[in-house]
Order: structure tokens, then sequence, then C-alpha cells
């Protein structure tokens, strides 16, 4: 059974997820974390939904095994198709995944919304879906950044061709006159400064890594649930089931931190 | 069996290789040509070798089943690990694939040969293992560009943000004086222009796309198997194990021509 000092379960099918476990480590540095990245089976945005919903559900019993206290869906393709799956293995476990996470705080404070994500993400409309549901009168533009992550993963993140693929596709949404932009792909935290610079002062950038981790915050204190162990940071374990070349450098570039305790795993 | 108006098998695990039937259409516009693309199960680049050897053996079946008279790997990755599998099955017809293409044709003329490639391509040490046997005192220079496929998939192919990547990926390459660089990706003769202005006048571009048809011409021609039906134009057939959103303008962008007969099959 798991109690305080459990640990909090992250997982992803990538990398991105990583965006998460640093605004854990910035905000609730006192929290145990067990992150999860499927990587030798990215990616699933391609995959069929019954066949993301099997490796999901793996991924969860293997997270369960880990005793954990609570579980964050870093990932956008899973929180649209297989959330469900997550809920119903969770059991009293509170399960917070980004696009909820991401929905409830742009409609929180705007109404003229705009999401930026991977294009399976765009095609899967679960952002516009999840907002209208917290608030039918809100208007959602989006707007599919294919090369974002591939910039990111290569690491030309303060590169000057990154400026001008990023104002190739944000220039449209800002005739939108947004209040609101969020970041629909965990990967994209990484590039906020190259954003904000385009989308100017005007737009609030919703960033789902940050609002997932406060939501959490929210719900582990009303129960009780928080580490109280405040003298000693957290401990991170990372277990993914394939370590490609360069994993770990860009993984350390998301995280910010070395990742000191990664592992592979099989969870078939 | 096959004949001189039997078809020109051309594969590739995606949509690269139809570079390779634009310089067909383009040398031997004569000849009927079967593609096949495997894009249901896209990236080989990091599949296990008898993960590859076992879907090249499948295409391979599917492609003698249309009666080809000869075969054309068009992929990197298979001809780096797959070209045995491709000679078993094909007998007694003649197989050209685009690494051994590229290889010849770069040592024909040059002894400090570049490539550039995909990252997997690139680490498999295919293009250099084969330069050095045509000429062991070749010497190989190889640079991965990992972005291009992005940047061409994403229609970028005139950006200025990708003379930008580009002049990132070759301007190491210049200072090795360079007397040939092949492309290394069925992907990089769609950006040939925005090479060949980084690399200058005084560095051979070769392109295994059309040394590939090259070799295959003077084969066909040797033993009497060209097609030699002058008056219309070949019959084109596109094969595809799936078809993504924008697979056909991609691929429309590819060929330089529409893709009239496009069929999806299945060959498991």
């Amino acid at each position: 059974m798991s109690n305080k000092n459990s640990p909090i379960g992250v997982f992803d099918s990538g990398i991105g997820g990583l965006t998460v476990v640093k605004s854990l480590m910035h905000n609730l540095p006192q929290e145990n974390v067990v992150y999860f990245g499927d990587i030798a089976r990215i990616p699933y945005g391609t995959k069929s939904v019954s066949t993301i919903k099997k490796f999901t559900e793996q991924t969860v019993r293997f997270l369960l095994n880990q005793d954990v206290k609570a579980i964050i869906i870093a990932c956008n393709t899973i929180s649209a198709v297989a959330r469900d799956t997550v809920l119903q293995l969770a059991g009293n476990i509170p399960v917070i995944d980004v696009i909820s996470a991401g929905a409830k705080a742009a409609t929180a404070s705007a109404s003229k919304i705009g999401v930026i994500a991977t294009p399976a993400t765009i095609n899967s409309n679960a952002y516009p879906r999840a907002i209208q549901q917290l608030n039918p009168q809100a208007e959602v533009h989006s707007q599919a950044c294919a090369l974002f992550v591939n910039m990111i993963e290569e690491g030309f993140i303060k590169h000057p061709a990154l400026d001008l693929i990023a104002a190739e596709y944000l220039t449209p949404l800002l005739k939108q006159k947004l209040e609101a932009l969020i970041l629909g792909c965990t990967h994209y935290p990484l590039i906020t400064e190259t954003i904000a610079k385009i989308v100017g002062n005007n737009i609030q950038i919703i960033d789902p890594a940050i609002t997932a981790v406060s939501l959490l915050q929210a719900i582990l204190n009303k129960t009780g649930q928080l580490n109280q162990n405040l003298t000693t940071n957290g401990n991170y374990r990372f277990y993914v089931t394939d370590v490609p070349i360069k994993f770990q450098s860009i993984g350390e570039m998301f995280l910010g931190h070395p990742m000191q305790h990664l592992e592979v795993v099989s969870v078939e």
C-alpha cells in the first residue's frame, strides 16, 4: 500500500514527460518520483487506440508495482485515448493528465485559447474537446507544429532556424487575438522562450507540465498525502524500455539535471 | 516469367524511394514500374536486423508476384542490412541497391568522399564500408543530418530555415577538401539546390537515385531486357501498406508527377 513517502509515478511514450519531472523537482522537491518512458515502442501517435490502451495498461501495472501514490499521464496521446484505462487500473490513486490540466488552466483565465501540438495531437481534437467541456463558449484555435519535436531532440533549441520555423507556425495564430496559448506537447516547454518572443506579452503561455503538478499538489495537500520529509530532496528513478544513442544527454537537457538512476526494463 | 515489358520493382520502407522512380521516369520513360513503400511499419532504421530481413523478404515476394524483371532497393537501411536477403530471393533477376550505386559512382571520380545521411545510416557505417571495398585508399567523411528528412516531409524545402540548418550540418565537412559528396538518403535529392549552394561547384554531388538507374540501364541494355516500346510511356503502380495524412501530396512532391495508381496492400 502506498503512503506519504511513496513515489509519484510519471509516464510518457517517450522522453517529453521529463518536463513534468522537472516541474515536480522544482515545485515539490521533497517528493520521490518514478518515471517510465516506453522508448522502445515510440511513436504512440501513429498506433491504434487498442494498441495504445494495451501499452498503457502494461505501463500502469509497472507503476503500481512501484507502489506509487499518484500518477501523472505526461503524454498527450495517452491522455487523449487511454485516460480511462489508467483511471480504471489506478482505483483510489489520484490520476492527473496533461490535457485535462492544460484545459483547466486555460479556461480559468481565458476564452480565446490557442493550442500548439504535434499533428497527431491536433488531429485527435482532444484539447478543443477538453476545453469546451469546461467552457462550451470557449473559442479554440489549433496549430500543428510538426518540426518542433525534431528541432528540440536535435538540440537546435536556441538556433536561429528555430526562430524562423516558429514564426512560420505561430504567425497565423496571432491573428486570432488569443488570450492564452497551451503548449500541447511535453517537448515544447524547452522552447518557451522562442515561442514567447513571437507571441508577445499579452498572451498567457500555459505549460501543462506545470499546471499538472499544481493540480496534483492541491489534491495531495487536501488528502494529507504530501511527503512531509522536508529535510532531504526526493529520490528519482527513471525506467525506459530502450536507451537509444544520445538518450541520456537529451534526457538531461529536458530535465536540467543528471539522470542518475536510469534503468532499462521490459513491461510486455 | 518476366520479359522486356515486365515492370522494374522499386522498394523502400517509406516514401523516399520515390526519388528513384522519378529518376526512372526521366531516364527510362518507356519502362513500367511497380513501387512498394512499407509505410505502416516505418521507421526501419530503429528495428532489429532480423525484423528488417523479415519485412524485406515479405516485400520482395510481393514484387516477384508482380513479375518484376529487376529490383532496385531504394532504401539505405535495407541496402545496409538486408541486401543479401533480396539477392537470395531474386535469383537471376538483377538487383541494384542505392548504397552500392552511390559508392561506385563516387569512387569512379573521387577519393576524398563525403557522405550525408540519417543518423541510422551514418551509424551503420555502410557507406564507408562499400566505398573502401571499391577503393581501400579512399577517405570518407560522414555527417548525420537528422533534420533534413523532417524539413522535407514538412514541405520546408525552399525555406530560409533550411539554409541555416544545412549550413550548420555541412560547414564542418567543407574543411575536408572533399571531391565528391554522396546524398546518402533518398529524401535528399529534393534539397540538392540548397546543398549545392553551400558546398559550392568544386564538389561533385552524387545522387544514388540517379546512379542506381544508370547502373540498371547498363545491365538491362547488356542483357537485352530494356523495354523496346518507345511509342508509349511506362505504366506506374504505387503500393503502400498505409496511407497517412498528406501521403499523396508529399509523394507527388517527391515524384514531381501525380500518383495515379495508388493502392494499399498487406504483405504480412
